[in-house]
């Protein structure tokens, strides 16, 4: 997981990789529903359709991408085994593809992540490897089982085949549903938005694409203004999937392909948070309701009266922990 | 919302009038989707197929009940509008189904409701009157109502043609998943449970039809087990959409052709919600839970290795009372 810069000749992935990436992973993840709420319309002034990524397998759309990077190993690499740090979701993903190879796993988790995340993980077949907290200590215990075991390491979203993946949720919803105007994503590193990009502009050139990201970790924001990749340190966000600054790869896709960087408070997410499950009855986490956020704060020019796709990133919440109010 | 007992010539609804029903509400009740759970089904042992009335339209499954009350009446009927008492979803339902035929609704609503619930049976649209707690107050607040503007009476349960209509959701899943040994569903009423015993016996004879109650609210297992139907007054349960006691058309139709009636804990609705929520990513009220958590307490004699359906009832929750633990 190297923050080197990336080759010159590097070019990124297309809509045939993501449409190859949909082969690849058909039959190993789900074809997720798209669900509509009349009363999310009208307060909206949109009409909104739903890509649910929540009732994807594991949870999150992090399964499409750690599928197709899974599954596009050769035999050889596939004989040494996955491995990656994380937090999240993409950790519990990458185990469960391995899992659907016959791979064996290995997964570094902070001492700090959430109980419910490192339980996941486990429960997904993967050798849980704890670590201190912080990026160094992460890079450092990877680096040491990779040097023990040979594992081909999988980064969460500054890869070409994590990218594809995850832009195969993008590539069914608008398969399946086709007069959309724009469509709208969270973006934390940057795997999801720079994925959809490239399915949606490939399959419609005229559709807007909007990254929506919270005001308090608006790293992406600030990098696609100034035209650099910019990090931030730990932000301060209960949008916990979003807390990642942009990877390489992703931040050159989101600077040629996406629209626009919108930001939302933190009220404004848990606000959205809140009516997704009131109003829908489904259960999404806090970093899935950014882009709901958005269009209920009017961040988003254009979106009147128009048809938009959201995608629901995921639904891994930790009951104990999240506060109404 | 008589007491009084049934005519000797009445007789229960039939497989022809849920195929009714469903003719009739169709299109204006959304078909739910069914989900299943692997987390779910190695936990139980069971092959367990959902299906998800918290996404029906009011977030439960007595929209169906109420839809098939409205579209029922006759032109001269419909011009007097409808009202209820309610302090659940029956209430929001009753709205919705007026508002579809363009009918005026009364929902009498005690001050002890959850205002989540209130503000619901507003949001449809029906001129909500207040009362005070207790079913002599909500019965003497309907007359009044009724007196004064001379709407139809629907009860929530004790009524043919909402019976009828809770049948459909049966009808859809084994029209849906023909192969089900079981099919499981929640009893407070007994609206659901005796349409869903009509739907389910009427094609296939062989199919063992279980109501789960909680045991703080066992009334319809004692009226069950003694052939006589017994009231329970104010049980104290989470599951709020149990706390009624059965109707009489309701325990005879269940005396006919509902093999058994289990109970489950308290703690075990809340662990089955708890569940629900965590691995399927759905929001759905205590309620919906209890039959999930009478397999999981294993209180399901024959479970074990068969394929089951599920209804899971509603999803509307007030988020502020719930309590994890």
């Amino acid at each position: 997981m190297s923050a080197a810069e990336l080759p010159r000749d590097w070019n990124p992935p297309t809509l045939d990789d993501v449409r190859a990436a949909a082969q690849r992973i058909e039959g190993r993840v789900h074809k997720t529903p798209v669900m509509s709420c009349a009363d999310i319309n009208s307060m909206t002034g949109s009409e909104l359709i739903f890509k649910c990524e929540n009732l994807q397998r594991i949870g999150a759309f992090k399964a499409r991408g750690a599928m197709n990077a899974v599954w596009s190993l050769d035999e050889e690499e596939a004989a040494r085994g996955v491995a990656t740090h994380s937090s999240g979701n993409h950790g519990a993903a990458l185990a469960l593809a391995a899992r659907s190879r016959d791979m064996a796993s290995w997964v570094v988790v902070p001492d700090n992540a959430a109980a419910v995340k490192r339980e996941s993980v486990r429960r997904e077949g993967a050798a849980v490897v704890d670590c201190a907290p912080g990026m160094n200590n992460r890079e450092a215990a990877l680096a040491r089982v990779v040097e023990e075991t040979g594992a081909i390491v999988v980064h969460p979203y500054d890869d070409d085949r994590v990218i594809a993946g995850q832009g195969t949720a993008a590539l069914e919803l608008l398969n399946s549903c086709q007069d959309l105007s724009m469509i709208l994503a969270p973006v934390g590193g940057g795997g999801l938005i720079s994925g959809t990009a490239i399915a949606a502009k490939g399959l419609n050139p005229s559709i807007k694409v909007i990254a929506c990201e919270p005001a308090a970790a608006d790293d992406a924001r600030r990098s696609f203004e100034q035209g650099q990749r910019l990090s931030m340190d730990a932000p301060d966000t209960i949008a916990d999937g979003l807390r990642a600054s942009l990877g390489r790869r992703n931040f050159r896709i989101i600077c040629d392909l996406v629209d626009d960087v919108v930001t939302v408070s933190e009220t404004g997410i848990m606000a959205a948070t809140r009516l997704v499950w009131e109003r829908m009855r489904i259960v999404i986490e806090p970093s899935a309701a950014v882009p709901v956020a958005a269009l209920l704060e009017e961040q988003v020019p254009g979106s009147s009266g128009v048809r938009i796709g959201v995608i629901l990133t995921g639904g891994n919440v930790d009951l104990d922990a999240l506060r109404w109010s």
